[in-house]
């Protein structure tokens, strides 16, 4: 995507093919499309704006179209390859695979920025549902009826997601100051240890937590919307713009379930170190545990109660577990599937159902809980216990939704793991019902910024809904064609 | 919600206190709110349109508050309830908790027709995806790219809503027929059998189909935009106006997690009446097999082959069995929250997550799966393969969701369900790939209605997208302000 009115250079991805006829795959270009000095097109290409979209529409996204446009051989991005003026192909790269992933892997940067960019939209969203759950009531005993927030099934919708915007937000903070760090390292020639590898494993841990944290908030943006009921429908609630707004991050820079087969290539590589009696290279230490491997998965659930599941303890060895069994999963499969002669794509493509795709979105949940608690655990002791019930929530919650693996691995047999960890849930939202009104507060923005009738900080909900509802230009008036809809007297 | 500008008459739904000071709860009155003259509002009353919303803006959705507003007793709806001229109320209802729950049953028709509905947007849904990735190709070898609906992980995300749309249009075909019969005999006064039981029973199978259908469609929206990826995200793509419009059909006419709560009510009732040794009244015979319960749940999974599960028998079985295991385990936490002394409304209302929830929800997939194998048995011989394969998938992709509860309940211990059941639907998948484009065509509406540029019929994606971007107004244009932005020469 690229605007469409007005920018005057493109970077562009396109198939490098030599004088003799080789085509070395895709590499990056930057290519001139307009004047800088009059903002028309140049000859031979055709650029416009692609028109209105479901949200973000002040940016003119553009489209694109070149008829033997030509551009400079030093347009070519060589950092990763080179062409010489003789027309010869060169590149550092002994793997040809590995050129452009070499290129992808600089739009870290980006990425982490739309996970930011989804920080401060679950933190409106649930900002809005939970203020409106505090102070909306309905239904109950006759005369007095409930706060929406009492009821267990509202609290269950809404607190994980709670629990979500805290857990991405101390996982942001502490993964963006370490890969700041070391780029700055990087650029300043300082040397940094294993560079290639560090690189490498941001990259994989970026390509899942991109997806991770961009779908997690689109479903909260809908769960809100419903919370809120048919007052969450109202343009002024302004979950309906959030949502719009948010939507395309799922699919730019990376569509979600393709950028993560980049995660899940860094994962089966790792594990093939270890199967081969290698070392994992894990700068950050996010896959050091695979060593142990043998260990982890001879481990099995043995909680009697939930308050031994009600700790960090248990939910990082849970997913340990996990990550070595699904790594091992999908492994086997796509083994299979080129044993039977497939090449390296299909056999990828037939093991991304229930696999690849699942072993990624666990590795991300495990990267946000440990990056979370390392942070957490520097912070105000004051603030320690809240943050460690809503990690704790956060983890319980995202184990529920393995709970399939859990069993088809063998890690339990009997039906006290699903019970008793749903029952954790449950009782931990019970547990952050007194707390989660001053949770959002802190996550909030102000409330011009929130822009929302329904999740103002004052909890006069009914007082600004009324304003709105009686200041929206034309509510008191007749339809401008009622003559014609009634039978006249006259 | 109401027309806020234009409608003389309003339905409401208010508490009614008789001269004695006594509160006898909602009931249903007729108020004329407007002058049908002159559509001018009555004194006492404030009404308005809300303003913009969403979606649906053609509608002038209002408010209404009422300041001691005075109304004939005659404009009291008194099928179920009366106050006589001496201000007495009067009900032919022993139990006052039935009365409203009898008013609202005369809600279905409206239900079905949300439904209905639906089933119309899930169609145009999926022909706009499905027709997309038969004809749009991305990655794959090079030179010879791959169409995206030969990618296993494709085929999944989408064909499952295929499904969804084609058994939900034959239940809807079919229970409608039935629920018209009973209607049409009522008012001819022929005499039904079990009346009161027929209707309570069409008012438990609406109130948790709602919810399904309307739930299921939202994710196939959300589902088919992911897939149509940057395009999908374009309003010429169609997506997102449907999407937007149907959204409050999740919570209008009662919102989907509090409507569905009728039904674990009717449940438990049959499950109560078969614990105690009489039968069940269910005139429709959707809830008979709870005589059978114990038998039931007694039964294992025993397939050794994705083929023995791939057959409507497999699949209706394993749900008689997850609906009866279902009911049990809601029912136990009902009665345990009662014995601690809790109201009946907070015992219900801490037995709806992971239990009166989930059993609604998978009694209202298995009416749908029940009601279309009757129906589609009965079409002409040469569509009965394609159609089965899509009951069968649809019933598969499922019970999919519902794999915890088979492993918690003991319907199964080992790996093999979790594989197999997986692996079926994969095959299922591939199995369809060839048959789907024509699925879709016969339940796409002509191209007109569709109004896609990503789904019209002939499959010339590329020349229809390039289309609409040329014509879009302003396309070609340099933004208004483009002098602002560059340096100028001049």
């Amino acid at each position: 995507m690229l605007p469409g009115r007005t920018c005057t250079h493109t970077l562009l991805f396109a198939q490098l093919i030599t004088p003799d006829g080789k085509n070395h795959g895709l590499h990056g270009f930057l290519v001139p499309i307009r004047d800088p000095h009059t903002l028309e097109v140049y000859p031979g290409l055709i650029v416009g704006d692609m028109g209105e979209k479901i949200g973000v529409n002040g940016i003119d996204n553009g489209f694109i179209m070149f008829n033997k446009y030509r551009i400079p051989r030093v347009n070519l991005l060589n950092r990763t390859a080179d062409v010489t003026e003789e027309g010869v192909y060169e590149s550092s790269f002994s793997e040809p695979s590995r050129i452009l992933g070499a290129a992808l892997e600089n739009l870290s940067a980006g990425r982490i920025g739309i996970m930011q960019e989804s920080c401060h939209s679950i933190s409106s969203l649930v900002a809005i549902a939970i203020r409106y759950a505090a102070t909306r009531k309905q239904f109950g005993e006759r005369q007095n009826e409930t706060a929406l927030i009492e009821y267990e099934l509202h609290q269950w919708r809404l607190f994980g997601y709670v629990a979500a915007a805290v857990v991405f937000r101390f996982y942001l903070q502490n993964f963006a100051n370490v890969y700041l760090q070391i780029v700055e390292k990087s650029n300043s020639g300082d040397g940094v240890d294993n560079l290639t590898e560090a690189v490498s494993e941001i990259h994989a841990m970026v390509s899942c937590s991109k997806p991770l944290l961009t779908w997690t908030v689109l479903e909260a943006a809908q769960q809100c919307r419903e919370a809120c009921g048919g007052h969450g429908y109202l343009k002024v609630a302004n979950i309906g713009d959030i949502r719009s707004n948010h939507e395309p991050t799922v699919t730019y820079e990376g569509d979600n379930n393709v950028l993560s087969q980049q995660t899940g290539n860094w994962l089966l590589k790792q594990y093939e170190a270890v199967l081969n009696g290698h070392d994992v290279d894990s700068p950050l230490g996010t896959v050091t545990f695979l060593k142990d491997i043998k260990t982890i998965l001879n481990s099995t659930f043995t909680c009697k109660t939930t308050d031994e599941m009600k700790n960090p303890k248990f939910i990082l060895s849970t997913y340990k577990w996990l990550l070595c069994w699904l790594i091992k999963y999908t492994h086997e499969k796509n083994e299979a599937e080129l044993a039977k002669g497939l090449t390296k794509m299909q056999a990828r493509s037939r093991s991304q159902v229930y696999r690849w795709r699942t072993l990624t979105k666990v590795y991300a949940e495990y990267l946000a809980l440990v990056f979370c608690l390392e942070s957490i655990e520097k912070t105000e002791a004051q603030l320690l216990p809240v943050l460690k019930k809503l990690f704790c929530l956060y983890g319980l919650w995202s184990l529920d939704k393995h709970l399939v693996e859990m069993y088809q691995g063998g890690f339990s047999k009997g039906e006290e793991l699903a019970r008793l960890l749903r029952a954790a849930i449950l009782e931990m939202c019970a547990d952050l019902k007194t707390e989660v009104v001053s949770v959002v507060d802190a996550l909030a923005p102000t409330d011009f910024v929130l822009n929302s009738v329904l999740g103002k900080s004052d909890g006069n909900l009914y007082q600004h809904l009324q304003k709105a509802f009686f200041s929206h230009p034309g509510a008191f008036e007749r339809a401008p064609w009622w003559r014609d809809v009634v039978k006249s007297k006259l």
